[in-house]
């Protein structure tokens, strides 16, 4: 049996979790963290214990600062950086990556300032050969559930058929579900779009709201991002899928997210300043809703949702207001304007 | 002002968060409670103790268990009864009610049996006249946060477009956001079949399942039904909305709902019956899901979880090993065949 070589490029939560679930007898795995304390601490224990802790990884799985060695002889390639840092990711690997190789994005959200989405960079950034068997994971999927084998369902998506079959056989396990979709658009918007929502069901809850709250957010602000997608090219049954539906649910009912976080301390009445200062972190869902708030206004797109959303984070309404704005727009009709009516 | 008056059949929950939202200033409300006790407490504390406590109620509402005296000069009726309860109900105001009545129907589920919807039972016992007045209310929506003026939106459908449209103008408020939606058969069907997909979360959270596995359920879960309600008339888009995926959400993500206290039992390795007496009342998803399973052979429609919660439910199959075959059907693509694929 020949053996395989992974390569791991982020040593985050999802790119261990994920690189314990490719060490398998035939394929070596070896995630590049970029501090080498990262990477020593990884080998030192078998566990991840700055970004997953509790979960033993191992001994077919190793980490390393150097990315040279990490990508030798590699003939998969899973990508697992932040979308801000993917850019820079893909220029350092540029001439070391074979054009076999099978490559695995698992990073979601548009990159600041330019709005692209992740295959956006892949395909400026990479051969049209190399990008044909790049694949985009997505889908509702917390790291620390997947690396203990909880069940759970993913998506794979590619401009290239082949390529997002072969990441599906080799991804596939009993407690791992993994579905393909051509629609790459769809796929990546679902998982950048949904932050919006989940941002808003956490100015929900910090307002002291409820669960029927959430579920009219989840449901409209579904509709109002599907909208949005489908104007951009995407398929509506993708919204209704793992990475459209399946993401916004596990976002929404979870305080592993961000966004709910940074929602929440707004709800309570931080300032937008103050609550970024706590979470410490990027928020993805603010510059995910800057982004969608100036593409529905030029596209004449009616996205409520999305709108109050952006005047809260970029025009000081009070998150209240905002509510109140939502709830008392005029009576209507829940379904599309030209689909089944009253006859 | 003419002063208005409401009979709100059923003094549960709903029935009472829903007249207290009825008492307006030109709306007396009465309550219609079966037992003498429930009445004489509901109008001795102004607060329904034993269904809806810690919430006050305004004196324009008032209780009784005398259903002539309750439906007396009602222009107004609302029938907040169980499924298993609507037939005898309609049979005891058979004749007591004019025909220019507006009445909100708020059963949900399919009836225990004969499986029909709320709208078939209506059409049998009312005549076509008094018919075109019901309008049936549905959505993510728990009483006791609705009683508490949390923000909440509602969907209402009816065979007639003027009566869903005056129940609009009827029960919007500034925290109770109304829709219509012509599609009855999809806004029915939304609040019955979803208890299927509730059982089933909680059968994974009683196996210890996270965030993920519910959140696959939820997603493919929608999709399943959604297959069958289209199958029997419905349209796609309804089980997207807030009776579909809206109900869905709110159901599988609080402990208010039996259907999930239920599943989590038997995931925790209750028998059914141990499951059913520990809970103590009807568990609706159990009849649906009987229901659903029949339809879905019958039509051959791919319901795989329904397909595995039947199982579990009427034919002694583990909850683990439903979990097993649902994650080990062999690989496939995420959309439907025939919807768009790789050119």
């Amino acid at each position: 049996m020949e053996l395989r070589k992974v390569a791991v490029l982020g040593a985050g939560s999802w790119g261990t979790a994920l690189g314990r679930l490719l060490a398998l007898p035939q394929q070596q795995v070896q995630i590049w963290a970029r501090r080498p304390e990262l990477a020593k601490e990884i080998n030192s224990y078998r566990e991840n214990r700055r970004y997953l802790p509790g979960v033993l990884l191992p001994a077919r799985v190793r980490a390393s600062s150097d990315l040279d060695e990490v990508l030798k002889n590699a003939s998969i390639l899973l990508i697992a950086v932040p979308s801000s840092a993917l850019q820079e990711t893909l220029e350092k690997i540029n001439g070391k990556v074979s054009p076999e190789t099978l490559i695995i994005n698992t990073t979601k959200g548009l990159e600041p300032k330019t709005f692209r989405r992740p295959s956006e960079i892949y395909k400026a950034q990479l051969s049209e050969e190399l990008y044909q068997r790049v694949v985009t994971l997505s889908g509702p999927s917390h790291a620390e559930e997947v690396a203990r084998d909880i069940p759970t369902t993913v998506v794979l998506s590619s401009e290239n058929r082949a390529s997002a079959e072969e990441a599906q056989d080799l991804l596939m396990r009993p407690h791992f579900r993994v579905y393909t979709n051509p629609d790459l658009i769809g796929v990546e918007l679902g998982g950048a779009l949904k932050n919006i929502i989940a941002l808003s069901c956490g100015v929900a809850e910090g307002l002291g709201f409820g669960d029927n709250t959430k579920a009219a957010l989840v449901t409209r602000g579904l509709a109002e991002i599907s909208r949005l997608g489908i104007e951009m090219g995407a398929s509506p049954a993708t919204f209704s899928g793992l990475a459209g539906l399946g993401d916004l649910v596990v976002t929404c009912t979870s305080k592993h997210s961000r966004n709910m976080r940074f929602g929440i301390l707004l709800g309570k009445g931080k300032s937008c300043s103050d609550a970024l200062q706590q979470i410490g972190q990027t928020v993805e869902g603010i510059r995910t809703t800057e982004a969608a708030y100036q593409l529905c206004q030029h596209k004449n797109i009616k996205m409520p949702i999305t709108v109050e959303c952006y005047k809260v984070l970029f025009e000081g309404l009070s998150p209240s207001e905002a509510v109140e704005n939502l709830m008392q727009r005029s009576k209507t009709n829940e379904v599309e304007e030209g689909v089944k009516d009253w006859s």
